[in-house]
């Protein structure tokens, strides 16, 4: 047990990476109460049956008021709506942070409708599966991960290391970034590689002559590992892909000038062109296994 | 111990794949030797000092000579090589196979240089790691994976009998299939996402204002997994390219089609239109899971 770090906590929201975060701060004593403001009736009879948190409504008045620390973690399309709900009973003195996997589009949908005196620090822990709602949380997922936070020049520093005391307490590694440098590096880890995955997944889907279940049953050999990735929760995914619009297609842009780029060497059997691509991206890989980021 | 199903069998390159074949034939008791046929001196070295074979060397005359079936595991380009290398001292009779990942392109390379009396049953197991050389093999590689075999009309049904017998034995469910249709369906479920992945891993690893090493510390969301698709063997996968190059090329246009959609659509803000393409996606991925292929 640690010292809390805030008497109460209002989860909005109570789905994989909120939940998770509550059963780590719940299993370490990282605050007295836990709340949790979610739409979804069902989200919240599970949260609670759970023991996840405390108490757990549609009600704004009930889950937020008193709340030290208020989490959004409601995919990013929904956040402006939800800081719009919460705003009126938001503690003068309270943090609101997030989770969200972008950050200069939730900068733009929650700050500007946070009461005087509110504290707003943006974070987005490197950790998840492809799975969704409060039953799939799990008090490790941020263990050994990243946590990014992107405050901004005029963002309270006493809040940023309250917020960053928390992700600490739960396993993570901080990393302070520049909302629109987190978009960019998130575009290339995360969110070009899902689009990927969801394009591969759906054209192979399309195909004639080729049954779908001869693509399930021989998926073993590198399909496999994108269907995981293709089965992320849409809504999420649909929200990321709006609201970080412009990394996302400028290194589409990229990858497509690439791809061609091999495809043409296939075509004219440029044997020697094709080793040494692949000679380099086996590299890549064994700095990443250096790096200890290969679970 | 099961009974053997043959004398003597020849590895023909002892990698990943030959390696864990021979490790699985030996622990089975499936046949009285091993004997491996390998350019690679540190190849033959490893196999014999892990016990892997029990005869290993560069000389086709001491290592193919007497065996009732040898296995081709090279990377498929240098299978015409091979072949050409061994087919003086295969006996009448024997049965030559093979565990190369393309298969028209195998048996045009192979086929015309076996002598006489010499019977082709060209296979292609389901199976697999990013790791390459004796080393990496283990005996358990093959149990409850998919094997294709490929016979033609004027294959020898006893000969495609008993290669299909030894897979079976090391844990695999066989399946026939047209030569060509192998191509299309591996094209699909493999050779595409590993193209893909080897893209996005170089078009990554160029990436001005992103520093490779924030791209290696963020990988967890996504890239992770393509990176380590993207870190199989070169040579093997530049083979493969090059010989299944129609059916890839064919499908990597569709790919592109369907890429472009979406990047219109994300340009465009058309959400319904993203949320039902991920939405598809994800019952694919259930139907993986449903059918037990991902591990
Ligand atoms: N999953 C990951 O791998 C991951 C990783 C890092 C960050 N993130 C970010 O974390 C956030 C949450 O992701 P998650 O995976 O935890 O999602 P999730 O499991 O789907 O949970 C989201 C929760 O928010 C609720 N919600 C949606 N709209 C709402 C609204 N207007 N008001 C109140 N509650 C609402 C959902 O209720 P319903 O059941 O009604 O939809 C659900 O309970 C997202 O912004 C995502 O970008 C996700
Ligand atoms: N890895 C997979 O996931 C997988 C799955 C299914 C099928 N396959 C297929 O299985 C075959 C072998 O793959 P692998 O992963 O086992 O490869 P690997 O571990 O790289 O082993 C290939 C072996 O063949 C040797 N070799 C190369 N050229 C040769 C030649 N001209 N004469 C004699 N030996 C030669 C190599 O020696 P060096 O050390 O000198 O290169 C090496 O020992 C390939 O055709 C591949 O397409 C692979």
């Amino acid at each position: 047990m640690t010292a809390p770090l805030f008497d109460t906590i209002c989860f909005v929201g109570i789905g994989l990476i909120n939940s998770s975060l509550a059963r780590a701060v719940r299993k370490l004593g990282l605050a007295r109460r836990l709340t949790s403001l979610d739409c979804d009736p069902e989200a919240c009879r599970v949260a609670l049956e759970l023991g996840v948190v405390d108490s757990a409504s549609a009600d704004p008045a009930a889950e937020v008021a008193g709340a030290g620390l208020v989490v959004l973690g409601t995919p990013v399309g929904a956040m402006e709506a939800v800081t719009q709900a919460i705003a009126p009973y938001l503690a003068s003195g309270a943090i609101v942070s997030d989770v969200g996997s972008v950050k200069t589009a939730v900068i733009r949908d929650v700050e500007p409708f946070l009461p005087e005196g509110v504290h707003f620090v943006p974070g987005h822990p490197i950790a998840g599966t492809e799975f969704s709602g409060p039953a799939a949380g799990f008090a490790e997922l941020f263990q050994g991960r990243w946590c990014i936070l992107t405050p901004q020049a005029h963002t309270d520093v006493q809040a940023t290391a309250r917020v960053r005391a928390l992700w600490e307490a739960v396993g993570s590694t901080v990393e302070e970034m520049d909302p629109a440098h987190h978009d960019r590096v998130l575009a290339v880890t995360s969110h070009l590689p899902h689009l990927i995955a969801y394009t591969i997944v759906g054209t192979a889907n399309d195909l004639e002559g080729v049954m779908e279940q001869e693509v399930i049953k021989f998926s073993a050999s590198g399909f496999r590992d994108f269907t995981r990735i293709a089965a992320s929760d849409p809504i999420m995914w649909r929200d990321i892909f709006l609201n970080n619009k412009e990394a996302v297609l400028e290194l589409l842009q990229r990858f497509t000038e690439d791809l061609t780029a091999l495809q043409r060497s296939i075509r004219w059997g440029e044997g020697e062109v094709l080793e040494k691509h692949f000679t380099k991206t086996r590299a890549i890989r064994r700095a990443i296994i250096d790096a200890k980021q290969d679970r």
